[in-house]
């Protein structure tokens, strides 16, 4: 399949271009290299030293003897993205093309205002370009958990049929999103599931978990193919912020009481279930929605598991919380369900403890790069709107809050 | 109390500046006068020949012995924001400053990704503005009864405690709004409620049904008050549409079987249920819904009405159902809640017959110029992204609906 990815430059779209390349599909995407001055702004630089699009489109010919077609340009731009479609003729479309990160959404009015409009606004794009070029083809939109945060009852896949006052319908499950960025990609759900009811486009919106990991089999030894691994405040997710931490000897970090629970999934899960929402594209006029993780645990069992993986390498990991920048609970029940994928063939790694190994074991390499922006590990983006770094919480507190039975 | 309403010149926004006036309360606002250009692009008038804002200004100093607080910009402008509320130091911020069209919304790209950032980006702005410079303020917003669009179930007022699968949580309702613009005013109620929660700011989110009104009587005698009265196929409301149709011997035109129901208000009652949220504000960092709307009937049951009244002032009203240009259910369940605003005190008019004779009565004055740019009552915006003119539906159709008792 034609499948074309808008954010092929970033750590999933790079990762999945090179997946779909070895699966015998055709890869196709577009990016304007925003994240890589997002992380300049930040302060910080993958811990892989990724290479340019233009190295990485010779290393990509090298490897597979073929060419990826790439094009620089701005999905807020409406031609460009209808240039896009009509020249690759997708099949499928994987829209990475956003802004990925809740601080980095949350610093003040005018990173707010650029998410939320950015987000949509390319979607939006997208929606009309496929409408106008390719009614045919499947949009597999990244959507994330957070779309749900932390209700008190159980988390459908999307949808849920509901029983009130006497009467019965099926409705999307209520969304509350904790950061602007979040709240983007409730937006966009709702803007691609009314775009497929009133043009019969079809799409797969995955609710994808936290992903970590620092490649996949297919990149190889090649290491022009790496993709990037970002441990900075905004662009770092809490399992690859912790590897990180690990292999310099830095405290891992858990925000708050650190029992926040979430669906986690390596990123060769996440390569492996988006490619099984491609070839299983939904029927004409479909919106479909995935739960994509592969278990679910709190930010503090992820800590001890890092931990673990870290002491078979010698490296010595502590876990010192950290004053919660965020507004969140930390302590909340969760149970959302993920049958979608696994019924259509997901087979999940489960061992979290051998991706970790293989983890800290490639960023030992870098650990240089790491030590250089190692200020970036403390956050400092508040959710009240201030800019101030976080503190470390004393041992006693957290210990308190085990002995109160908390968790 | 101090008002500032931004979209200050629109139908509603100068309404509600001359209503507050007479409560003795003190309104400020601003406007970019965008609904005079959308209007125009329209190829359409207001019926009601509306002077310029520096008339307006003029008439209300005669009228009321007292300046209007007034400026023009753009709610898109953050720096423009912060100044208005910096300088006005507003108790309560009536946002009336969208783009209000679901038509209009559905043009194009274009029109679709204007209205979507537009609104998006000035409500993100006041937000911001109030943390910054207001924080204690009421924001006051005006969403529609279409967020909830038509479920099966009765719609309460914005959240619902359900049980689920044998646990409960009281969430928000499932929005499932029917065109980009209404989409719009979900994703602005969803940024607001989380602006309310991270900063306890407090807000009102009004899902206003559809309003219809020619004058209020705090406009008086003094014409230079009117407010605007649309009637083109984006900024004319049902009912007002079908009153600019009767006085000039057009048919009333029901769009497809014409069984949609929905909520409906005089523009009098609109004034008095705002004033009411602003009155009694919310408490501090609550986030409230108030359903706002007088009685429920469908669009035909409309129709007949505005014939009786027409009846009455010797006018000979037809009614001829329109090919639908829009997607969406034209029979349906429909049984929102409403109490919110009643238990504040809010007493509604009632009368609609009496309100539709003052309208006519008023439109009379304006037949040429209702003439003068009939063409725009035919809609040709298409939910399906195209445009061409509907056509009527032959009376047979109707009628045998009628005879299936489709109603």
């Amino acid at each position: 399949m034609k499948v074309f990815i808008p954010g092929i430059d970033g750590y999933l779209g790079w990762s999945l271009s090179l997946y779909l390349t070895k699966r015998g599909h055709t890869v196709g995407g577009a990016d304007l290299f925003l994240r890589r001055e997002w992380v300049d702004e930040m302060g910080s630089q993958s811990a892989t030293p990724i290479k340019s699009m233009d190295e990485r489109l010779k290393a990509y010919r090298d490897n597979f003897n073929n060419d990826l077609w790439f094009k620089k340009g701005d999905f807020r731009d409406y031609d460009f993205v209808l240039e896009c479609f009509r020249k690759f003729n997708p099949d499928a479309i994987v829209h990475l093309g956003e802004m990925p990160s809740a601080p980095y959404s949350m610093i003040d009015v005018n990173h707010c205002t650029f998410t939320q409009t950015n987000n949509l606004a390319g979607t939006l794009n997208i929606l009309y370009a496929m409408k106008d070029a390719c009614p045919q083809a499947h949009l597999v939109k990244l959507g994330t958990m957070g779309e749900y945060w932390t209700p008190n009852i159980d988390i459908p896949e999307g949808f849920f049929t509901i029983e009130y006052r006497g009467r019965s319908d099926t409705l999307p499950f209520p969304r509350q999103a904790g950061s602007w960025y979040h709240w983007t990609k409730v937006h966009d759900s709702n803007n691609i599931m009314f775009a497929c009811k009133i043009w019969k486009l079809q799409s797969t919106d995955i609710m994808q978990g936290v992903v970590f990991g620092t490649r996949i089999d297919e990149m190889g030894d090649d290491e022009r193919l790496l993709t990037r691994y970002d441990f900075d405040q905004c662009f770092g997710t809490v399992a690859n912020r912790y590897c990180a931490e690990a292999v310099i000897g830095h405290p891992l970090t858990p925000f708050g009481k650190g029992f926040q629970r979430r669906g986690f999934l390596p990123l060769r899960d996440s390569m492996q279930c988006i490619t099984i929402a491609i070839e299983n594209p939904p029927k004409e006029g479909e919106y479909r929605v995935f739960n994509q993780f592969d278990e679910v645990y709190d930010v503090t069992e992820l800590a001890l598991k890092v931990q673990k993986a870290g002491k078979e390498l010698g490296l010595n990991v502590e876990v010192r919380n950290l004053e919660n920048p965020r507004k969140e609970m930390e302590e909340h029940y969760y149970n959302p369900d993920h049958e979608h994928l696994l019924n259509l063939g997901y087979k999940p790694t489960h061992n979290v403890e051998q991706e970790l190994r293989i983890m800290l074991n490639d960023l030992i390499k870098y650990k240089k790069r790491i030590l250089e922006k190692k200020e970036v590990l403390i956050p400092d983006i508040r959710w009240d709107g201030t800019r101030k770094k976080v503190g470390f919480l004393e041992k006693k507190e957290r210990a308190l809050e085990e002995a109160a039975g908390s968790k």
